[in-house]
């Protein structure tokens, strides 16, 4: 008789979580018990406080804690100078002591914080909050941010994800998140929902922490197909014929979606498609390939800064309903390539990497841009951000480290055999 | 009745872990691949062939790889002469900076080492690795020591933790481990483990980490009794009458064991016993008080410093067997009392705590101190170590926070009413 | 965050469920094989087959099956007749084989087909076919579904079903279910389906049988209120107050629904809801009443038939929108209630039972009938057959047994005081 | 790490359970309760109070208990009267009604029983008591016994039982039944334990009943090896070398026990064998094979009535220590394999089944007699019932079927090339 549990599956302590009057006076006093010796024999009730407190405060004194943070919890001015001292005069020796001294005393506050139950999911949806002031104001907060970061990239390490399937076996409240977080193709409703997890050739994998309890941080969503896709229609059409997942000799990752705002800038999507793709070999042996069905955001925001007088006219259209029917569609679908060439493989931003984000996410893995896919996406926002095109980058496992190091050293950006006769095509042409 | 599974919970990843020929010079060109470009698109593959390149190691080639943790994976020096600098004209800009050029850079090692499948239990033993090579070097590995510390210290928060009951349901494989890492009262065999476990009067608890499955971090045994027990022989021995847990009126932790060398210094001791203490109040509302039955391991040792002349004489019986059926036994009880009293109260190590290491912990978690039991642990270890004394720490979880505050404020021993009397007694005698 | 594995609960035998030609006689020599000696050796392997033939059967096919097992698998006739002469010389002696000889052999033959994996789901279903057919031929295949009853009252026997609480953390694919076969009050979207299970004051629980997992066999739907319910509008309103679950007094069952057609016949109702009342009484102390607020789906119809002349004219309205806001509304409240009154008391079926199927389920709990409330269910369905009255029928937990015993007995209806109110106040009203 | 709940897994209803006078005649009023109109709205907790009775039962009590049942719930004697007459008169039309007149009442009441929480456990226990005092009045209460039969057949039916791996993490409750029940080879301690559950060349598994959680059923322990086992000192030898199971060729069942004496005659053993024998071929491809490594049980007690005059003598040392060192060993080894090749295949039992218990049952599940095995057991057991000798019986999958119809129908007893060729060897020798 073992009933699902409902609320609350971490027990609350008896002691703390009381109701205080919120302000930032009491934060302040919290965070010096905290950081006290009190806090050692009663630190999780003084953080449940704490975060109970932050909880009711409204956004003006929100951004009061930040500023407290920002300005009394960075390092001991006096014991950094000490340290900087020594250091100078005993570098080997005061390492150590320096590395302490330099320590914001908000990173050791965190950490505290972090005691109390359901304290780590309150303390990433604290960063998103933080990251409103940031927007607001600048640079006011720039370390309070990195202290963040620093400490989430040790408690969200790899060895601490856990990778789940996400099936129509998972529990409802997980999934309605899957629909909210979805941020490439939009998940229309449940049915929608289904038709990705259900069907014997779709997979959903996503990484969960620990602390995070039915909380995806991270999740792919796989097609797996007879050969390489060329368009997002055929796989998200209700209707499709469904492939057995034995027949299936591609896995398609056809969108790849961030969850968790507060964890901006820690790193999941190459550890999850690298995992994705070695267990669904494992337990797909006759899978062949691995491929992304990817969109390119950044092409038509470039393009129209690129082109001008003829160009320009031709490539208007664009922004008309169905313009890859016009007459003059052979001529557009020319350009349009020809451009998306340039825009892949030479738009580059001010550190020399590829303008366009999701292939520099992917270029950066080590995998190849294998083919570029005409009127791939004809939902309004593939038509408006990528002129309907998708690109496929293809993972070989055994190579990507090859690939990930000519990227990022000498900035080779690999390319498959399509891509070469697209290019090839083009020149030709072009003569 | 879900079984775990056997074997590889965690799945092994298909790249990685192959054989490669051992030494120090292949761990170094690993570490630093590791913290290269390299580790960012296949830091998984790499960790985990480090792993197994230390687990391979001989104990020289380890010694050897934490030489070149300890000498070439500090802060780099020109990056942190350059951040002192700036930061002695430029103080607060240049914070950040000096506390990122200031941490070793083993400590990204160890981060991204982390993220093999099952490297966070590797990492925990290579730590205790290093313990053995640094009692043969004292100082030598000290820095590196600490960064694990500091990375263990995060990694292993309280948030982190997961508080299980162990019962006589619980896997073989963990009882086992149990009756391995039980350090205080030694478990003879699987029916006095069962006896520790599975009558309604016993409880046992341990707190997990998610990256541990099955390895108990630190575990506490309970007793529900009637009265504050006055004797560990009543609770163990194996004839005993069995309460209705209903019926229990105290909560006697009479064993804490931590497990895990590798988390020295980590410190879960008073959470656990809080945690407890407040959960078991919840399940059993009609319990009154939450008490240790504890032993005073280093009574007998200060005790052989402490004393001389006739004093010395009537004390020399100890080491014998039976020593408390002589005719002089009340004489000797008069004398082990006073002086025991003394040492739990008087006696302070280097920075003024108490002695003891058992009433250090207890006192300065805010417990108090509530009696001294008379043959109270007739065991070999109990006689040798405490003179067969015992001691109940009691916990008032509404005082903790006030005892804890004058205890490392004023170096106040909070004491009970029993001990009162105690010392009244032996006064009174005295005059 | 266990997740329910993906597909095939129950691992195949590597033996059985090969693809044979279907028909009736493959399928009546597997029948032969299974109650032979063949069937003890292979016994799974050739359930499996069967239950494949089955499946692939057309439903002719699948009629002339049922045939067979009513003409071709009932007792042995000579052993029968043989056991019967023997009873009547031997009566005490015979009696066992008797019992023996009298079985119909499609009892084992069931028994047999039910060793296949997942068989027990399928014979469920193959009832239900069962029933298409018996509409179809009234009395031919009375004997086969009583074999299935008899089998089906011990497999499915409380003992053997587990009742576990539905909640929003529920897999969709259960919840998926809970919408289909809602068959009281229609779940509308997944969005309706969340406000009935994850508020705090809503819940829902069903029983399961081990052998179908993730199919719910009933499910009841519960509110906690303040006050005795009198109307469904308010409990399925979305955009109702909340209550706290501990602020609740009553538990009002307001949707009870049977989910297998296949287990027809075979009662968990009552079972259920005790079993529910009993579970919320101890979880939530503070809850002081348990009530039904249930439909009176019989009256409509036995009203049509009961009323004429003046009566019938004045309820001719009933058919015409909010009627209930017609000047004669009060004329006409005055006369359903008068007749609600005689239908849900006096109305009797041929075994002198209620007529109204849910006072005759709920009175032959125990149940006593509290109050009839006026315009509480202005749905459709809730007009067409109750005229938009419900009833709130009361659970005693104490007095059931005795209520049961009065109404099996001596056809005693317990009331409540509102509905002993209400007869008073229309008959004062009719003096 | 999920573990299992502590204590009362099946929650206490409210009601039922209360204390009542023992004795035979309230046991008798509870069973006529449960059976009236009552017992629908109160069966729980009247099964309740009635096991609750029984459990606090004398063993005289028990016995009056049964006599009851055995004498008062039989059919109702007019009813099956009457149904025996009409059935004379109109054989088809009252073959339902006979059917459920010859019914015993007892069998309703047990199915009424098992309403309660936790009653199958306890109908389980109920039937081994009753089988004491079969053994004390043979033939009394054959009729109650062959109602347990009936419902256990129906209840335990394979479909309802769940195969489940047992190893070193599974709960050490379940492991300690495990030590219980073993009856082939005895378990010394949980060393022994150990090392039959956790090297990865053992292997143990059950089958459980959903009803009856952490109680086997029945188990198998399983070897596998690199060739066909010739004696089980090697495989249960301590400090054997440790075979990687993907090395093994043949898996060993060389240990199975019934554990419910109360499930006597419900047979599950081949059931389990074959079971086992698939889902070991799927998940390790590498097995070429399936054997038992059995005792044969009857074989010395057959020998002592078979043999006289200077065999007898021959044989006379066998009950002496070490006999197979003797000088005559050679003529003692001859006697006993041309005796035991007797044995096997032509000692028979009344029904022309074979004599010994195990080669009965293997070869009734389709087995062959593979091998006879010369001192492949020297325990005191091995040697007092079996003369030390083994056998293995081979199982191939895909003629099991063939042989069971060829032992059954034409009582073929299907050898393998070994024991052909010892046969052989015999003959040539005796010629």
């Amino acid at each position: 008789l073992a009933f699902l549990k409902r609320r609350a599956p971490f027990a609350q302590l008896a002691i703390g979580g009381a109701a205080k009057p919120a302000g930032v006076a009491p934060m302040e006093s919290l965070c010096r018990a905290l950081l006290s010796g009190r806090g050692e024999a009663s630190g999780v009730a003084i953080a449940a406080d704490l975060l109970a407190a932050y909880d009711r405060a409204s956004d003006e004194e929100r951004h009061g804690f930040f500023v407290l943070l920002a300005d009394a919890f960075g390092p001991d001015a006096e014991d950094l100078a000490r340290a900087v001292e020594h250091y100078r005069s005993h570098p080997r020796e005061a390492e150590a002591e320096l590395a302490r001294a330099s320590e914001p005393r908000r990173q050791e506050l965190l950490r505290r914080l972090n005691s109390a139950p359901g304290a780590t999911a309150r303390l990433v949806a604290m960063r998103a909050d933080l990251h409103g002031h940031m927007k607001r104001e600048p640079g006011r907060f720039d370390a309070v941010d990195a202290d963040f970061v620093h400490l989430f990239s040790s408690w969200f390490n790899r060895g601490f994800l856990r990778m789940e399937e996400i099936t129509w076996d998972s529990p409802a409240r997980l999934l309605e998140r899957v629909i909210r977080y979805e941020a490439v193709h939009h998940i229309r409703d449940w049915a929608d929902l289904r038709g990705r997890l259900d069907p014997d050739d779709r997979r959903c994998f996503a990484f969960f922490h620990p602390s995070l309890p039915g909380e995806p941080l991270i999740f792919v969503e796989v097609a797996l197909t007879q050969a390489l896709a060329d368009n997002i229609q055929a796989i998200l059409r209700p209707e499709r014929p469904v492939l057995r997942a034995d027949d299936g000799a591609v896995a398609v990752f056809y969108s790849i979606s961030n969850c968790q705002p507060g964890l901006r800038g820690i790193s999941f999507g190459h550890f999850l498609i690298k995992q994705v793709a070695a267990d669904l070999q494992r337990s797909l042996p006759h899978l062949r390939r691995f491929s992304t069905l990817s969109p390119i955001p950044g092409f038509r925001a470039w393009l129209r800064a690129a082109v001008d007088g003829d160009e320009a006219a031709l490539l208007a259209p664009l922004d008309q309903p169905l313009w890859w029917e016009r007459a003059d569609a052979p001529a557009i679908r020319q350009a349009l390539l020809r451009r998306v060439v340039a825009y892949l493989t030479e738009a580059k931003d001010a550190h020399g990497r590829p303008l366009d984000p999701v292939a520099r996410f992917h270029l950066g893995n080590g995998a190849r841009l294998e083919r570029v896919n005409w009127l791939a996406d004809t939902s309004s926002t593939g038509l408006e951000q990528s002129a309907g095109l998708m690109v496929n980058y293809v993972y070989n496992l055994r190579r990507v480290e090859e690939l990930h190091e000519a990227f990022a050293h000498d900035g080779v950006v690999a390319v498959g055999l399509p891509f070469r006769q697209l290019v090839k095509a083009l020149e030709d042409k072009g003569r």
